[in-house]
């Protein structure tokens, strides 16, 4: 059974929605939760904040947050998933924002994602570094990443 | 060439930034894009909107155009387009719902799907039956169109 679908069933027993809030992912996780037949049931929205304009305006991420830690992340990771709750009927959100490469920035490696997964009543944040293994092979190690907390926090 | 690679190539030639606005495919066409290096210079944002309440909240989609033509209509297609359009930075904004199956809803058939294009200035619908080919090439023959048409509008 797909990490997807053991989500799906899950949230359903528990009567949970699920929010999504992706950078480097771009989609991919509320993609593969929505490939499941019955997702309605779960999948709440999904805020695809692909530039730090879109953190800002779309989610609530503090610019002085922004300017402090860099777009990736815990702090901002931390900040995502709090405003996907906050935005959302969800009762559950997971953020993602990393490096998926080609190459670093801001003095980061690629490879490195910050994860936030907020409840209502818990915030916490996880950072990886999957390495330079390649835009493809982050990304999907992110996406799953973030699956597997979901899962946890359920 | 991919599509995604084509849509990413000519709007960076042109200067254009990219908005999505997605329900059936739930983020496909925005992992699609951000797939390709470099797809920071283009994709603005997306909004992955599976409710309605994520349609009206998000994208500020009518509860009347909702209640009047159901989520999957052309109405509600123009809507999600013009809303993503509004609320991002971008030049041109994709919106797609549509029913991915398995079954029919609303008195309409499994493989429906409704698209809008919206650029500043300009707003076209279109309506695909992809027919009941099941939930996954439903899905990708969407995040397909949805591709082509930006590909069209640029």
């Amino acid at each position: 059974m797909s990490l997807a679908s053991q989500v799906l069933d899950n949230a359903k027993k528990d009567g949970k929605m699920i929010a999504t809030a992706e950078s480097c992912t771009g989609g991919m996780v509320a993609a593969a939760l929505t490939d499941i037949p019955g997702s309605s049931a779960v999948v709440d929205r999904g805020f695809i904040t692909y530039t730090n304009a879109a953190k800002v305006e779309m989610l609530g991420v503090s610019p002085d947050t922004l300017a402090a830690h860099g777009a990736v992340s815990p702090e901002v990771a931390r900040e995502m998933a709090q405003g996907a709750l906050a935005r959302s009927h969800a009762h559950l959100a997971v953020a993602i924002t990393g490096i998926a490469g080609p190459g670093g920035s801001e003095f980061k490696p690629e490879g490195r994602v910050c994860f936030g997964i907020a409840t209502r009543g818990d915030i916490r944040t996880d950072t990886v570094e999957f390495g330079a293994l390649g835009r493809d092979k982050v990304r999907a190690a992110a996406r799953d990443h973030a699956l597997r907390l979901l899962l946890d926090a359920l």
